[in-house]
């Protein structure tokens, strides 16, 4: 397996003082992925759980459905390849890929909310079958920052846990955020783990993009330490996904659908 | 023009208290741009400077290779679309944009470093026409971080400045932080602004991609709050860049070219 970090001889200046030191620095991974031989996307990331977040980014941008839609996958990994063997595939795939689409965070989601593969995998939120306290999400907010190993050393990774009100299931880290999330999806794809009834903790900011990729998955709340975009928030109260960003010091934003909030005092709207 | 920034209810929990309050919550603008009538790309960005964003985005892929290259451009604000006329566009654009490049960071690049428009692209940094010290680096990042209000204030964006040894020379901010390079990049060349002996001074995390724009813009330091990745810095010593991390609490990294850092020691290797 390629590492996820690699030692490096560096020049540290602290103190005043400058000294050749021995740092970990985070690897980035470049993998293509095939389609029944055809070449389909590159994929940056950090080099684990590779099979799961390619399950999961396939099926988020609608290109699969289920995870048995594949047939056989598997990464050549000394070439940087990741083969997909379907006869599942969505026949509009080809169409679904054609156009660029830069998303302010990171990776790109070919068309944004406003186009057809979004519309098709992106589900609206009717009930509420998850509720969370404050206490809830400083608690697994605490939990994601502990869990987050490599970023305390490396300082270059995104953490992204799936919760429930217990504790963490299940979590990953990626230099790319959105990867994190499809790592995640491909867990619970090809483990025919529910996420309806979970929550969402990541340590980044919800963009547009990732917080169509929440939805996508089927998560009703997403918790986060960083801060919303406005774009973001208006796809949130459309798919009806409770929104909740700054989680730090015991302070918390309340975006969209407080509903799923559970507080001890009455509130006056 | 676009707001940079909307007001929003919500629902603050802070000191076991919840209370609904106003927020700023920054904006998401996704731009299509058109290159003589055709789509192209669309980005997501923070609606200013938008069209020296996509100059600089051009310029960087290869697109075109100076401002003049393009006829006109101009941004119909409404509905979301930038207008490109030119005649002087690498014939070979299309094939350029045929691959997805989903990165680890943010926007995608067509094809990371090994493809034909990085290597078109970026330039190699053969010489040293400019050195800094770890004072300088500090200055210049604490000019960076007074200068970002808006971080501030919605704790949403990214912040990269092009400054010399004097201060800083410019300054822009995105939620994407490519395109904060980008639009620097590209008032650069529309207002014939030499890039080389500058240096650029970043809030967020160099990444492989972030590395080669700041190699196709043709800066010779790069100085980031945040960690590198293993790729970029692969990158950076290939390309001749003096590569600065973690600048932050009178401390930093400098993890490639240190040649072009002054110290008043001594140094053993």
């Amino acid at each position: 397996m390629k590492a996820l970090e690699v030692k490096r001889d560096i020049l540290r200046f602290s103190n005043s003082e400058a000294t050749w030191t021995e740092d970990s620095v985070v690897t980035e991974y470049p993998v293509t992925v095939k389609i029944n031989g055809e070449e389909f996307v590159t994929m940056v990331c950090t080099p684990e759980y590779i099979e799961d977040m390619i399950v999961g980014y396939l099926a988020s941008e609608g290109i699969i459905k289920k995870a048995e839609d594949i047939d056989e996958i598997w990464v050549q990994e000394k070439d940087g390849v990741a083969h997909v063997k379907t006869n599942k595939i969505n026949p509009y795939y080809h169409k679904l890929q054609n156009k660029r689409y830069i998303t302010s965070c990171c990776g790109m989601s070919r068309q944004g909310f406003v186009f057809a593969n979004d519309a098709l995998t992106a589900k609206k939120m009717e009930q509420i079958t998850v509720k969370v306290s404050p206490e809830d999400c400083f608690r697994l907010m605490d939990e994601l920052q502990r869990s987050a190993e490599m970023f305390q050393k490396t300082g270059g990774v995104h953490n992204a846990a799936l919760c429930d009100l217990n504790g963490t299931l299940l979590s990953r880290m990626d230099i790319g955020r959105h990867n994190a999330l499809d790592k995640i999806y491909g867990y619970c794809l090809r483990n025919n783990i529910t996420i309806r009834d979970k929550i969402l903790v990541f340590s980044g900011r919800i963009s547009s993009e990732i917080l169509l990729k929440v939805a996508k998955i089927g998560c009703e709340i997403v918790i986060s330490k960083s801060a919303p975009t406005e774009l973001a928030l208006q796809a949130a109260e459309e798919l009806g996904i409770t929104a909740i960003g700054f989680v730090r010091n015991q302070s918390l934003n309340v975006y969209t659908c407080p509903e799923r909030v559970k507080l001890e005092q009455e509130l006056n709207a």
